[in-house]
């Protein structure tokens, strides 16, 4: 452990700066972007009336095992810890969060919790499919209300028109409505099952690709050609109701999701979302298993991303946990897929710069550090985000340095300046040059857009 | 995958609702106030001129084993990945720094970057020490400045005024003249990293409890004696160089070790910072394997709850993964223990409730729901945070809700104050209700604190 010799234990050999595949770094310009749609979220979430949480991202196994379907469990990270427990990281905010509320059952009810944190999934990494991804989460657990459904759905409108999406859909759709499809077409739970999961594909492989695997599956063509029927209506969301009232009457089951789905777009239509933003539609299937109510889908349709948040009600998932059942119902917002959208649509904010700084103090040599340290900080104080140049280079490197960082101007100080109480400011994007005086510089830099 | 039995995938046996030993759930009250520290942290980060970067929670294992030393590295979170890949969870923010600098070599230079991000370390839990825990980074890449070293010390103690700190104290010590004490003292590279390691525990186990473990390590009594010598050195930070200078002149390594001490001390002087918060102190060893320069630790006496903040120089760690050397600097704050001593001084500020909800719209009933979400609305329009009660309860349980959760104020909206376009404000600390005109809501709710 001598300074000479730091790190003897390990051999000298160069280990290959990578990340592991599926795995991102997230470097500065981008981060920025991030922070921002994060802050963004956050600030909405608060808002409705939502607090946060955080959990570890370490989870027993058991915790997550069994609550997303067989192919799910597949994808969830787990391991034994150095203690020999069965461990996992988190493949969902949701199961997390049912656990919560069970081992601590003095959490005041209606809880609304939200929570942003990352998320992982061993899936083959593809576009828009990372292994390591954000999720920002809105639930309310302890309401059985089409109320609290309706509000998890108008976060995400408002949080999405705050980010300035226009042609964004929330689709909707519910469990039992499901249900009793299969029940009137006679479908055991089984078959249902795997009907719906080839469903959930329809964005994926299309019409005919999801009639082609229900056909490998074993369904009758005339089967089929009655699912997708129901799959394939369009209309205003009501009369698609209407339709569905009729076709599963003898249903109990049916009924009782297509009563909610009525209350829960009065509930929207209180909400203040435009009806333009959400509209019922009985091929969107969602893949977890927990879900038990409404199911909700918001996809951007260009560009075809897919889905960029996700959600439902889910009112028999905590009583895995707690030995009772507790009414929830919550939506997920793909933080990574929604900045994806901001790039490739051109929404990025103009005044989010590649770099936050807002000035760089050169030095112009190591006698006069002490003053554009000075400078930077009369500068911090009054609120402004200031970098001083640390390394030892001539003026002309430290404005290229400037100009590859983004920054957008330049604060030059050398003696003939000190001695005039004069500061140089210089806009790097038209190279103009002004003389301020020193005490000045502060307001002569432009304000700062709010969260520029 | 029916509603009815929508989890008939696991057994319906109920499963414990457990955290994994060593890890914590942050609820909302805890969570607010880690929430005012990270907001905190990162301001001054950016007024500094610090950029945001996020890695991935997973590494390859080879990046991060052989860093720390050998006993951190029985402490990292390895396993193998679906892919039968050797990864591991990050055990600090600096070595996936290096990673990135590597990996990236067109990152501009200097790189000055902030990460706020947990970490995982597999220590035996105790108070103040946890298995997950979130650093909060500061680092810059590319100067060897002395000016570097002292900018990320002025962050951390701005950073820890900003919070309310008056008693901190930032520990200096440079690994070179902890090199050139072992040189003059005549002890190879392997005992002083014994001797080192047992240094390091002084705050834990007291001078008599090193003394001890270096005795049985097989130091002679006067070598004990002559080290304790160095490390008891007090008074003024410059009066302590003056002595170090003349007994170890011996080193060529140690003299060039406190050159840099003063120098830093020096750049310390420009920051701004007071002097009360930093001073030499050669007992101050720290236990990662990858410093070769100045290296810092920020203490708070009371309460013991060991440093809370801690880095140095690492000039060499970079070179392990790019094939060059670049000179680094940074610190790392532990958002938990800076939480933790806040809630034992009392530092909270007042205006952090348990909830970040203002105000709770109560609903009269079904049908006069959708006026108290058009209240909230109009509220939460003016950027007030604002719930509405979404069980079904009466107006008392909903009083009793809102003072269970923290809530400052209750709106309440019935069919009366309907009629006559007023709203009731409820002050919970006091009971006492004012009727307000349903227009001057937003004004009539005090401005909320900055950050409140």
């Amino acid at each position: 452990m001598t300074a000479e010799e730091p790190l003897t234990v390990q051999p000298r050999t160069r280990i290959v700066p990578q990340t592991v595949r599926g795995m991102r770094d997230h470097l500065p310009p981008a981060m920025i972007l991030r922070h921002y749609v994060a802050d963004t979220l956050r600030a909405v979430f608060e808002r409705f009336g939502f607090d946060p949480l955080q959990t570890p991202a370490i989870e027993y196994a058991e915790t997550l095992e069994g609550k997303y379907g067989e192919e799910a469990d597949r994808l969830i990270y787990t391991f034994e810890d150095r203690g020999g427990r069965r461990v996992g990281l988190r493949y969902d905010l949701t199961v997390p969060l049912a656990r919560v509320v069970a081992q601590y059952p003095d959490l005041p009810k209606p809880f609304k919790r939200y929570q942003i944190a990352p998320c992982w999934r061993a899936e083959r990494p593809q576009r828009g499919r990372y292994r390591e991804f954000v999720q920002c989460d809105v639930d309310i657990v302890g309401s059985a209300s089409m109320l609290a459904d309706a509000e998890v759905v108008t976060v995400a409108c408002v949080a999405f028109q705050t980010l300035g999406f226009k042609h964004f859909t929330v689709r909707l759709n519910h469990r039992k409505v499901l249900a009793g499809l299969a029940e009137v077409l006679g479908l055991d739970p089984q078959t249902s099952a795997q009907v719906y999961r080839s469903v959930d594909k329809l964005d994926k492989i299309g019409p005919e690709g999801v009639r082609a695997e229900l056909a490998e599956r074993g369904l009758a063509p005339d089967l089929i050609d009655r699912l997708f029927e129901f799959f394939t209506l369009t209309g205003p969301s009501r009369d698609i109701l209407t339709t569905l009232r009729e076709r599963l009457q003898a249903s109990a089951v049916g009924l009782e999701g297509i009563a909610e789905l009525e209350a829960l777009l009065d509930a929207l239509a209180m909400s203040g979302v435009s009806p333009q933003f959400y509209r019922l539609d009985l091929s969107m299937v969602r893949g977890l298993e927990y879900y038990t109510g409404p199911i909700f889908e918001a996809v951007v349709e260009e560009p075809r991303i897919g889905s960029i948040a996700g959600g439902g009600r889910y009112d028999r998932l905590i009583g895995l946990f707690s030995g009772r059942d507790y009414p929830a119902t919550g939506l997920s917002i793909g933080l990574d897929r929604v900045c994806d959208v901001i790039e490739e649509l051109g929404l990025r904010p103009p005044d989010l710069r590649p770099t936050l700084v807002e000035a760089l103090v050169t030095v112009f040599n190591s006698d006069l550090a002490p003053e554009s340290i000075r400078l930077a900080n009369e500068l911090r104080a009054a609120g402004r985000r200031v970098s001083v140049y640390l390394g030892e280079d001539t003026l002309r490197a430290q404005l290229r340095y400037a100009h590859r960082l983004g920054v957008p101007y330049v604060l030059i100080l050398g003696p003939d300046e000190m001695a005039r109480q004069v500061v140089i400011v210089r806009d790097m994007a038209t190279g103009a040059q002004t003389e301020v005086p020193r005490t000045a510089v502060a307001t002569a830099l432009p304000a700062r857009a709010p969260g520029g």
